[in-house]
């Protein structure tokens, strides 16, 4: 994934950034560098939903399950999610929240590894991956969540891993894992990974296959723009599909979910992780935002974003001494987003936000910012710099209206 | 529940049954009996969805988590569907589905009731029920799935029954169990209650409070008319809720889900059940479909869906013999869905929607129907009787075109 660096940001660019921007329904006035938190509505995620709604839920209603393809979708839509994870399409289904697939694909690796009792991870993980791990513990109480910074995780996988949990790409920092030589680390130790893709789907090239990595879940309302609380996806790899089972086994993972039998029986394939009736709204706004992607080569689109991101952090470090970047220096080091420490990193944000510039607070100290070039050109990114530039300049962010902390998200 | 049996369904009827058509969007040429599968849509249900996309998501993106009231969504949803159950509006959180939350709240009562390992239900229970406790089972292998006919229930509650988890309303015959008469025997046994109000919510009264039920759960798309495949709700009695603490333990059940804190530290109300970000888009069909019950009282709904299943019962029971009804013959025994039994009752209810009378196949024999009096007139259910009777009677159910089995919902 890092052989490209040699181009890096400023090689010349077969993704033009900006290019689908007639595609999403932006305000016109607002430069958007939150698609890493909400990835902004598409007029087809718009259209998809009104259709779900008036003509198949209200006119076919009950039969839209098998007229309109519901009962298909979360695997129809996982195999659209595959290419842009580097996956087979049978590999990949759309259910639940990240954080219940999280548990559902730990405890299914826990009872694959027998007698290892150690889920192996870092602080500062994106809480909820630590929380669905705890929580599983309370199930399992000889389970053991071990911390170690990101340079010991190699060194710290033993006998007793039984998981290797890990972020792709830091939610803060944007850091990215070498998802090759971890899971091969990972492999050698007789453990199974489990990667968290929630800041790398749609952002920057993921080779599940290729790195032979066993288990995977990811965000849909990030980079996929699927809409508020999108629901999430899951990957098992193809080798381990017969040999692993959710212990949330609702009907709709059953082989024959309408037989309605007493006892499970679960799907052969990918479908048996899904648990409940899925969420058809939500569920159409993703499969809009997912089909942004189509004929989207990711290296080009992450060549794209590495120019973006560079051109902003250039253009801020090199006016501005008082904030300290927290990602990584070398664009192909992280995902498509960057970070910054300042000690009043909330009320930067806000009158950034009071200007039209969105981007995202993360607690305690830091402002992030998301760079994706479906929508975002380089004038508005550089428009987005000069103006937090000037805000840090001039000291406006200490107005008070920008103090207030609302509920923060 | 069972005090006002004596006025009986011929009583006078303080809802007028199809009082609120002209809020949905039922095709004009339609008898919807398949409420209970999939409720309609509402014209504020579309309206709602249609401002959440347009106005909200695409006008406001990220910053609509605090200024359009999602992140409270799940909170405010469940207050509304808390007068229907008979709870607090603090006790109710929308959140998962059905078949998640009904593993939360077991596994959670399970750890509440220490050295006992019993969940004890009912065979034929709705299939996902038993199925989340089975995949409980691969985590907690001491845990025993215990099914006694419903007549030994109570029986068959001892010193080591954990939970009783049974489904209040029959999924398939429509029988009601004694919410009251149960807890209590539940109680006596020091165990504690799960109930799964699929089929009550919005079509019965229930009472949790005053039954002193423990933990409930139910579902979205049902007589709630929350659109396809609509988030769940679930109910924990505020005298459990310190005590229980969620196994899916997600960043949203946090006591701060924005302090990004590595240790989980369970909110202190009900929100601690979130787990994910909530599908927005379904939430706000969710939140108009509860809306139409405001003003509704619960009792007088029932009394009315009594009096059209009682009559659509009588004209067909009365009419043809070949159909058996499996539903008690009592109207106040049973939820608002009735079933018969007929050996093609696959091929029957297909010729009905060929003539635009909607109900629903159960495997392997049973023919659905429910009665819901917001939108279904008397006038329709004698017409959808007589339909029945006279497919039954000429015997054009037995055309080929209707044997053809279609993925069955």
């Amino acid at each position: 994934m890092l052989s490209r660096a040699a181009d890096g940001p400023d090689g010349p660019l077969t993704f033009i950034p900006g290019a689908y921007r007639e595609r999403f329904l932006l305000p016109s006035d607002m430069v958007y560098l939150d698609g890493n938190s909400l990835g902004p509505l598409s007029h087809s995620a718009r259209d998809a939903v009104a259709d779900l709604a008036s003509r198949q839920w209200g006119e076919s209603l009950i039969s839209s399950w098998n007229e309109h393809g519901w009962m298909e979708a979360p695997r129809r839509i996982g195999a659209k999610i595959a290419p842009l994870i580097g996956a087979q399409a049978d590999e990949v289904v759309v259910c639940d929240s990240t954080s219940v697939n999280i548990f559902k694909l730990a405890a299914a690796a826990l009872l694959a590894r027998p007698g290892r009792t150690t889920v192996l991870s870092e602080p500062g993980n994106f809480p909820t991956d630590l929380y669905m791990i705890e929580g599983l513990k309370r199930l399992r109480p000889d389970l053991d969540l071990k911390l170690v910074p990101r340079d010991e995780i190699a060194a710290a996988l033993d006998e007793d891993t039984a998981l290797l949990l890990l972020t792709h790409v830091h939610y803060k920092t944007g850091e990215m894992f070498d998802m090759g030589v971890l899971t091969a680390a990972t492999h050698k130790a007789g453990a199974l990974t489990l990667w968290d893709l929630s800041h790398s789907v749609g952002a920057v090239p993921v080779s599940l296959n290729r790195t032979q990595a066993d288990l995977a879940v990811g965000c849909g309302y990030k980079y996929l723009n699927g809409g508020p609380g999108a629901p999430a996806f899951l990957y098992v790899a193809n080798r381990h599909q017969q040999g692993l089972t959710s212990p949330l086994s609702g009907w709709l993972g059953h082989e024959s979910p309408f037989a309605f039998d007493d006892a499970y029986r679960p799907a052969e394939d990918i479908g048996r992780w899904r648990a409940g009736t899925p969420p058809m709204l939500s569920l159409a706004a993703l499969e809009a935002g997912v089909g942004q992607f189509e004929g989207v080569d990711m290296q080009d689109l992450w060549d794209a974003s590495q120019k973006l991101s560079q051109r902003f952090v250039e253009r801020v470090t090199g006016q501005c001494a008082e904030v300290e970047l927290i990602s990584p220096s070398a664009p192909d080091a992280r995902g498509c987003h960057v970070s910054f420490r300042f000690h009043s990193a909330y009320e930067v944000v806000q009158a950034l936000i009071a200007e039209g510039i969105v981007g995202d607070f993360r607690a305690p100290d830091a402002m992030r910012f998301g760079f994706t070039p479906l929508y975002l050109s380089l004038e508005e990114v550089e428009r987005a710099a000069d103006r937090l530039v000037d805000i840090l300049a001039t000291g406006r962010w200490r107005q008070p209206e920008f103090a207030v902390r609302k509920g923060v998200t």
